[in-house]
């Protein structure tokens, strides 16, 4: 498929999944149907180390003096830590070991910066990455320099590399999201917005990963409650924000 | 039911939830319906206050300076941050409000001396308390000098103070639980915390509230991991266990 045609179907993909109104139960499971990943999961395996790398979405408040798997302060009170709930409590004999090292403000060429200690080391055997809204976010507010293809170039350079040194590790691809009307995100944010999420899809799809459709689910959530009380700012979840992204993330993988 | 009665079928009833091993799904279900609460539950309705009040295992090390509903800083990283997430997810449209006051170490006059700030003033109309392992545990290691009684007493004290008050209020009542073998658990808690248990529970039937079985949770749960999985001292959950805690919790409930 070439760089057009993916494109189109990225943007019809995400109109045909706004048109009608779910329930709650089924906005992860639709989301996750209708994004680029086509229902490729990752398995989750006896052993499996886990490590959940991002932005502040990610961080969520986790101590930087705790670095221990599995550990409520080291996991922080966000996605991370709902996910790291579930999959611990459903996989019992499973001993798996859960991180987050997610960092708030990060780009991705912040997190190139630390991945040796803040991956590589960790020797992840399943690396979810959630990263893209401050490489565009910090252009408008911070003056950062970065366009959508050092996004691009770096994410890939950065994966290149992760794989080259772990090529046995199982990559999710997490996108970036954005909820209009909300405190920090205005109409400013697009079309540009939406050519980091799509870049961060056909990432996804080109490293054969799930991709982790936040946009779709957070779409689909305020049809049901207004965007407020998904997000606290348009970037950063709320309790139930980071609970929906949970339940989306967790499409992404077989439990 | 007479006193003698009621504790032959709490300690048998307890018994037969161990003979056999859950799996993991099976298990809040089958504690809850194991528990004296014979399936009453609370309703979630619109517009509802939810107050989680306890001790350290409720606080999980939420912020004093934030007392906002619904936010991750109030809400602390254990299981009532869990409640509150997947209530909030799931009823959207309800317009939930859900505290936490938890303090750790408080007993149950510690709950009581606070209460007007700390439960009245908020209007909660659904009031879960998970209270009673400080009122035992600190006459081991504080020189505590309260008494079994002592916390019957005050817990009936504060219940029929806060139902004077707060005459509509929904209860919950929630299990004081130990893991024994697991570093502050040791044989010198038994049976004499059991004793504490069954209070908790007998409090829950004359009060006519749903009662969290978290005991018979963590005992079915220690089955199919270790108990340092579920919990990291025999006394506070670990991310596994708040998410087991929740679990069991939202038994209790309809939403």
């Amino acid at each position: 498929m070439n760089q057009n045609n993916n494109r189109r179907n990225f943007i019809k993909t995400a109109s045909i999944g706004a048109l009608s109104t779910l329930t709650i139960s089924q906005i992860a499971a639709s989301a996750f149907a209708g994004s680029n990943a086509k229902g490729k999961k990752v398995t989750i395996q006896k052993g499996d180390i886990i490590l959940l790398q991002g932005d502040s979405i990610t961080d969520s408040g986790r101590s930087k003096q705790r670095q221990e798997a599995n550990m409520a302060q080291s996991l922080g009170n966000g996605y991370a830590l709902n996910v790291a709930g579930t999959l611990l409590l459903k996989n019992p004999e499973k001993d798996l070991k859960i991180h987050n090292r997610g960092i708030s403000g990060n780009k991705v060429y912040q997190l190139a910066e630390r991945w040796q200690a803040d991956c590589i080391d960790i020797k992840p055997s399943v690396l979810s990455i959630h990263i893209g809204v401050n490489d565009f976010w910090h252009t408008l507010t911070n003056g950062y320099k970065g366009t959508l293809q050092t996004y691009i170039d770096d994410y890939k350079k950065l994966l290149d590399s992760t794989k080259r040194q772990l090529p046995d590790v199982r990559l999710i691809i997490c996108e970036p999201y954005a909820v209009l009307g909300v405190k920090s995100v205005d109409k400013n944010w697009y079309p540009t917005f939406d050519l980091f999420r799509e870049a961060a899809s056909n990432i996804a799809d080109e490293y054969d990963a799930p991709f982790v459709p936040y946009q779709a689910a957070f779409d689909k959530a305020i049809k049901l409650a207004p965007p407020a009380y998904w997000t606290v700012d348009g970037v950063h979840p709320s309790v139930a924000g980071a609970a929906l992204m949970a339940q989306t993330w967790l499409e992404a993988v077989k439990y």
